[in-house]
């Protein structure tokens, strides 16, 4: 998915808030602002918007020298989620289409996002996306890749969220390969986080050894890269992984709420739907 | 007030949509984007919002020729405002407080801004606010002031909004001078939209002469300067005149809706609340 000239003004937003955690100085944080407005002046919108956010990040770390802002927010979520696992745990024993209730907690859990302009309680939006119909609901399809493959290629997305990706791949009942990033990006999910939220207990957990808050597949390192082209089912969880992965033409099944209006209108949604979008 | 950082990326927001209303070229738009980002580097932030929105959009019609992009937008909300009005004067007459209700009903009106990131839809939120409570209250203080007065000098702030002013003009029961922009900006109200909305009727309606999306004084007509001057009640609607305002030392009561996080926070309120706030 391209980048669209909305997501100039979020950029900078984002900077400003992963800058605030750093910093007070209002006088570093406009140095910010000015100077990722630079990077955004010369950024060719084919590009996709986790390629941006690489930059935007890379460059608020540069100039704070901290390129791990989000470290303790991320360690807080997934103890947050951890403490809320029991409880959705019991909503898919007692639900009557397992796999499905726990697709849709995966998807809960993706509204602990940092990187986008949005408020969030995780009980009460969990509460919502539960209650919630799927906007795109290629369920059966999902079913009949699951029920074919031998092995799952996951791909997380935030930290946090990771927890409610365990409720479901405990639902999936093969092997599990969990994606995660490569080094810290915003709140997005790496090898620590994925581990603390009990990851490794479910599945096997690999990193895609990227720097952008999507899987940008040039800047994935080639042991992720030959799993990836080798699978012939794949999750993809979030927001991030969609606008990186979108224009891919392999068996990807999309999870994520639609939490920005450009990404809504992509994909022909309203803002807060949830999806389920297979290839 | 002072402009925040946070004020950078909305305002660039803020152009594209201006810019969307004009052209559907993305290179023109993305030109807007690029340009506007220069003027904001160079801002000083001590400033208000409403004089760096000046330039912004002052900005956005020189580069593509249209000064005035809500002309239509503007006719079309304070057509939609009139179609409320005899339903609205109802809600006044009817109810226990005559003044207290058209008040409410004049913050309502302040639903129908443009230059905020906000959508609305103007029944519903007119429901909401005169369902909701104030934030900050001083009404006490209002009608001690309003008693003692001979004239008001009435600070309007947006077109359809204005047909909203006319119902608290009519409860008000003294002469009211009308305040209207001098030249369109954003959707703002100006000497045209007044008329449109009926306010011929029930005040004098009075050019500030500033090309501003908020009263800043130095912007200001002579004669328009020497009536604030001499005024001991005037009437300050919305955000863009709070932001102007604030810091004045003048008899001034602020009516408003806070419409974002920035101006909820210097006010201590939060976003949605409404506001009478005396000086």
């Amino acid at each position: 998915m391209k980048t669209y000239l909305d997501c100039i003004p979020c950029f900078l937003n984002q900077a400003l808030r992963a800058g605030r955690i750093i910093t007070e100085d209002e006088n570093k944080l406009r140095t910010i602002l000015d100077e990722v407005g630079i990077i955004l002046r010369d950024i060719p919108l084919e590009r996709t918007p986790p390629e941006i956010g690489m930059l935007v990040y890379k460059k608020v770390g540069e100039l704070t020298g901290e390129f791990d802002p989000y470290h303790n927010i991320k360690k807080d979520s997934t103890e947050k989620a951890l403490s809320l696992y029991h409880l959705l745990k019991d909503e898919v024993v007692k639900s009557k289409d397992r796999l499905l209730t726990a697709i849709k907690i995966a998807i809960a859990g993706n509204v602990i996002d940092y990187g986008v302009n949005r408020v969030f309680n995780i009980e009460e939006d969990i509460d919502k996306v539960l209650k919630n119909d799927f906007a795109i609901f290629d369920y059966d399809k999902f079913k009949h890749y699951l029920d074919k493959t031998n092995e799952i290629l996951y791909i997380g997305d935030n930290s946090g969220e990771s927890v409610f990706d365990r409720i479901l791949i405990e639902e999936l009942d093969k092997p599990v390969k969990y994606v995660v990033r490569g080094i810290p990006i915003i709140n997005d999910v790496t090898y620590e986080d994925a581990l603390q939220a009990g990851i490794g207990k479910v599945a096997h957990i690999l990193s895609s050894g990227t720097s952008a808050p999507g899987t940008v597949l040039r800047t994935c390192n080639p042991e992720f890269m030959k799993i990836y082209n080798n699978s012939n089912f794949i999750i993809s969880k979030g927001q991030g992984n969609y606008e990186a992965l979108s224009d891919e033409r392999h068996p990807i099944f999309f999870l994520l709420m639609a939490k920005c209006s450009v990404i809504a209108n992509e994909i022909g949604v309203v803002e807060g739907d949830i999806i389920l979008k297979g290839v």
